[in-house]
This record gives C-alpha cells, structure tokens and sequence, in this order.
C-alpha cells in the first residue's frame, strides 16, 4: 500500500491545519486505497480563539493539537524520511504559514522549521510528489522555488502571489477546484480556502489534487 | 435554503465532537444545497491530549473548540430554537457523550445539558427530523427515548446498546455505512466511527445519513 504524507501544523484554520481541507486530504487517499502518513513537528505555536478570533494569548503545541485530526495516529515529522513515503501532501490553514514557516509575518524572507524543510528537500531530491493545498503552496516556495523553479497556485491574490515570486517560483492563477500541475517537479497545488465559499469546492479540489499526486508516483 | 442544525461538542473524538464524521456532515448538508448551523453550549470540559490519549488536567470551552470545526461561523446553542431549524444532527466523539451528556459515565442515568435537552425536545415537538452519528444515539435516547420510543443504532456494542435499551428506546444492530431509520419519530442513525476502520466508511455512512434526514423534511 502506497504511504501518502500529511503534514499538518495544529487543528484549526487560524492557528493551525484549515480542519476540512486535512480531513478531505485523508478521505481522498484512503478512496484511492494508499495510506495516509500524519505527521507534525512537536513545537509550540500561539492560540487563536475561533469564536471571537482573536489571539487568546495562550501557547499549545502543534504535534499534540494536530494529533486530533489525526486522531491520535501521527508521528514527530522529525522521525520521517522521504524514504517511509511514496508522496506527501501539505493542507492548508494559517499554521501552514505561521507554525510550519513563517511566511504570514515575513513572506518570501520566510524561515521554515528545520525538520519540514529538511522533508521536503529529502522529497524533492527523491523525486516524489508533493501536493499542496491552499496557502501550503507558499511554504513549497519558499523551500524549493529558488532551486527547482517550482510553478504552483495560491489561487488568485496578487500580495500573496508577489511574495511567492520573490522566492523564486512561478504563481499561477488557479479557480477554485482546479490544479496547477508542475510535471517537472511533481508539485500538484490548488486553491481550497483560498478561494473557496463552500465546503464542497474544497471537497472536489482536494479530491482531485491527492488523486493527481498519487497518479504521479 | 433548508437549514441543517449541527450540534458539536469540541473538537477532536476523546473530548469533542468526532472531527471525520463533523466534515463529513457539514459536506454532506452543502452538497445536498441546504445550510448548516452549527452550534455547542458555552461550557467547559476536561480536555484529553490526542497524542497520549490522557487527560491533560486543562479545561477548554466547548463553544470556543467547536468553532474551529465550524470555521468560526457558531452559535451558542442557547440561542438556536427549533422554529430556526428545518433539521438537526449530532456528529460522534466522545463529546457527545462526555460534554452534551454524561453517558459516557453514567449510562441511561445520564443529566443532559439543558439547552441540549430542550431544543432536542422541541425537535421532536415540531416533527422535525433528527440524524445522530456514531455514539451520539445515546444521548438522542437519553432525552427522547421513554417518551417516543425511538429505535436507533449505535453499531453492535453490547453494552452500549443494553444502557440505550434502559432508557425506554430500542436498540437495533446496524452494519457500518448502513442506517437505522425509525420513520415514526423521524430519527436516522449511523454507527460510524462505533464500527468504522477505515475513514472513507464513516465519509459514506454520513452522507446517506444526512441525505435521509434531508429528504424527510
């Protein structure tokens, strides 16, 4: 059975992984009959209460708060190599750019956490695919668009678009269910939340983004 | 727009609402073109650590957890009358247990939360359809059980389905992705994550559920 990555940064869209797009993430491989590979790092990372919004002023930890998606099933991602996995997929949510790297604060000057960064070289120098789903794109380019010249999709806004530029990348405009396929590098993207008003576009364009990163390996 | 009521209990199966079988419920009511509100009672619980499965010590707001499943779009559920619904459904986890009910430690002797209690009453009062998820039957026949007789599943757990079976409802066993409809009481329900191994099974026991209840408005 196919081992799929998943690499989340908390539970929730405003201090962590965006919860619909991780949970559609695993349904999507497990329909495709491959196994989902949660992971996280174990650091912490300031609390956003989702009722009013606001920062509550509280620090939690992202592997022990992402380890509720995952239901308990999940791993440090400093204990996984590229080579326990056939393809890796990022969900989207703030955490993607705030808890895995920083980029909401410091963009293209972005710095990521040592053991996301270290994975996802160890992928690129294998060759295997990564997906990555709504603002996850932004931590991929930061990572790899200087080197590999990775092409990828935020969906369509230009602050964010201009950042992920600057690294390197190439954005390119995306609607709400669809890709952008980077056959080169094996890089899948699409926009989710980015652009999404319904729960069911985010359903189909991960569905269709997991699908094209496991048709890769 | 037909409106859908989801009642969540926080945010993750140990302590809250079951995070699968919420989406999948939410994805379920848009795609079937109706809209979810979701809510939870402004209450604290004793909050469980996902990654070792024991409880931390800490208590959370079972309101401020829920809305990260629901996207910040909440109400507290002492503000949400039946007249506001045209349905309602209960995802799983132990939430429903522990924070909506105190079943999970007490069996058919179980206290309700009132405002959970009374708008379920007033459900059922209304003839308005009701859809209940994984362990979430027990608390349904908790409140609604002697009065209306309601037949319900919660899988095959012997044990559980004894406690149901006190409270005056009837128990029926149910496979995983099936539905146990009690027509007269317009009450569907599915065992889920009770008996699901696999993620894609709870993905499609929830969606003929929600459809069932949809189509008995």
């Amino acid at each position: 059975m196919k081992k799929i990555g998943v690499v989340l940064s908390g539970c929730g869209v405003r201090d962590g992984s965006e919860i619909h797009e991780a949970v559609f993430a695993l349904l999507a491989i497990d329909r495709q009959g491959c196994e989902a590979v949660c992971m996280a790092p174990d650091a912490d990372f300031p609390v956003t209460n989702h009722l009013t919004m606001q920062e509550s002023g509280d620090k939690r930890n992202i592997l022990v708060e992402s380890a509720r998606i995952a239901r308990g099933n999940i791993r440090d991602i400093a204990e996984v190599k590229a080579a326990d996995l056939d393809a890796i997929i990022f969900p989207g949510g703030f955490g993607a750019a705030k808890n895995l790297c920083d980029f909401a604060m410091k963009g293209a000057a972005a710095v990521v956490h040592p053991e996301v960064s270290r994975l996802l070289n160890e992928m690129a120098t294998a060759e295997k695919p990564i997906g990555a789903i709504c603002i996850a794109p932004a931590l991929i380019a930061t990572v790899l668009g200087k080197k590999y010249s990775t092409t990828l999709t935020i969906g369509n806004d230009a602050g964010t678009a201009s950042e992920i530029e600057k690294t390197g990348a190439k954005h390119q405009e995306c609607a709400v269910t669809g890709l952008v396929v980077d056959a080169k590098n094996k890089l899948v993207s699409t926009p989710a939340y980015m652009l999404a008003n319904r729960i069911s576009e985010v359903y189909e364009g991960i569905d269709n983004c997991v699908k094209a990163v496991i048709e890769m390996i």
